[in-house]
């Protein structure tokens, strides 16, 4: 990879059901020029996520076959045309995918980044970025979480997971339950995250293992899933209990079975609230989540649970493996900066 | 019926599906002695409503066998040994299903009734009673309706549907929308109650129906069915819209297929909030919403849309009737007073 050389993930292929590494290439290019009003950033950090794969369908929202892709990136401004940027200046931007990018401040989320001394920059795309915003808002805004009341996470070893059950802890809930797809997920869970207990979903029915993980109910489910976890937490939950539905990871993959629980109708009985969280509705709580975060991610007491791959050669792998799910916490791929 | 006999409707047997008139049977007894503490009232009106159906079933909120029945009722003391009773007190109270009752301020929820001139006294068991407190809360609190919003009610020719319609309009409604089962019916919401559309949902799918009565979408939905019609709303709901789940009438008897939508997921992709409503959680709205409509009860732009049998003996025909869907508004049994 030569100096004058840019790289970019593409997608030349439709996959139905688990998409492969064959659906993609890696094309070379001249790195871009910025025009007038706009920067040349060189990206330092890649977020590839869950939500990708229903790009990956296309339509109106989707990924184009044979074009650069979008997804969440830091990068560092290197030669700078808009006014508002500077050489130096760490930015986040949505064209990842690739190792150059051409952005102007204000477009298609386009910002500057505050850079918090003491705080590594993986932190951006992590719980001070989509995933940290999504898990703030689903618990604060959404959910409404109070000190003192018992929470299940679902998902909860991936990005927007783990950003609950430290955002929880800090706001202070009771007990903080998570589940997870593997032993060693779960865990990390208890043994490095902090939570109060997790289970392996794959050990019994997901409302038998929340039930003797949770024997008094729980207040709050934040939904990474859907289907049986969703179902599970209906039933765990107390009155007035709430959920904050963040996404539904197993039906990304051409699963068209429906999410819907069976036990829907106690929404009625418990007076329960369901409601759907996007992060795109949220991002007016930025600056609200850092100074929230920041004390505590300089004192060590929240980590940066990343899963890193180095080199834009190793994006694609590292998204099969969000799919998979192979990390723990947010899956980023570093690139040389 | 003599004057010291009382009857009290009590249920005989467990239905499984459709109940019928054999499952009930009319017990006479003396008319009871007030003890100290307690008034005897003459009940004037009893409700019968379709979540009694659900207590038929039994269980530890249900109705037990050859025993007094639970429903709401409103009547006259004529005997008080309780001192914040007096006799000729119009009282509301949940000793329905009877012709007398022993009642005493403020357990199980009886309460004086404020009697407003000009106003009905069926309108305590209407629009003034459940029904229309059930309509209150969730219009004004579970679903936050706004001035110029789109709404949708199910069963809207049904007792909580009609003062959905009344109460969306004085709030400040644009569309309002209401299904029911029957082309009388839906002539009702459009010619008397002032729907700006309605359909019979056996017209054809309900999504398909309601489409075509708001192709531009709704921003609520007052759920009394569940179902299809929570998946068609679901489908026509726009971006932050709410739903307001009052009951499932098409899960009361013994369907227990999933009442659970197979699009529920657009909870997320549309920013969607599904909560439920239960009205004993919101007595406290009482005085709030009778300061709201009293005024346009009396002017008669809100009318007290109520289906009425006469005698304690019809009781079991009204509750058969209510579940088959034969009432408008309220079903309501009146007794000589």
């Amino acid at each position: 990879m030569t100096e004058n050389t840019a790289y970019a993930v593409h997608q030349t292929a439709r996959p139905s059901g688990f998409p492969s590494a064959s659906d993609f290439t890696l094309a070379r290019m001249p790195v871009p020029e910025p025009a007038p009003g706009t920067a040349l950033v060189q990206n330092l950090l890649l977020s590839v996520d869950p939500y990708h794969r229903g790009m990956m369908d296309g339509g109106e929202e989707g990924f184009a076959l044979g074009a650069p892709l979008e997804g969440r990136a830091v990068g560092r401004v290197v030669a700078s045309r808009d006014p508002g940027l500077e050489e130096g200046d760490l930015v986040f931007h949505r064209q990842g995918w690739r190792t150059h990018a051409l952005v102007a401040l204000g477009e298609d989320g386009t910002r500057r980044i505050r850079r918090h001394e003491g705080v590594p920059l993986e932190a951006h795309l992590g719980i001070l970025g989509g995933t940290g915003l999504t898990a703030y808002a689903a618990l604060t805004r959404t959910a409404g979480l109070r000190a003192g009341e018992d929470l299940y996470v679902s998902a909860a070893a991936g990005g927007v997971g783990t950003a609950v059950g430290h955002i929880a802890r800090l706001l202070g809930a009771r007990r903080i339950i998570g589940s997870a797809g593997t032993p060693a997920k779960v865990r990390h869970l208890t043994g490095v995250l902090g939570f109060d207990a997790a289970f392996d979903y794959h050990d019994g029915p997901v409302g038998e293992l929340l039930a003797q993980a949770a024997p008094d109910g729980i207040d709050v489910y934040v939904d990474n899933v859907g289907k049986d976890h969703l179902e599970g937490a209906i039933g765990a939950l107390r009155e007035f209990g709430r959920i904050a539905w963040v996404g539904a990871v197993s039906t990304y993959n051409g699963d068209r079975s429906p999410a819907a629980p069976r036990n829907l109708f106690e929404v009625v009985h418990k007076s329960l609230r369901l409601e759907g969280v996007l992060v795109r509705h949220h991002t007016g709580l930025q600056e609200e989540l850092e100074d929230f975060l920041v004390p505590h991610l300089r004192s060590g007491r929240v980590g940066t649970d990343t899963t890193a791959v180095e080199g834009i050669d190793r994006t694609v792998e590292a998204f099969l493996g969000v799919l998979r799910g192979d990390n723990t916490g947010k899956m980023l791929v570093r690139l040389p900066g």
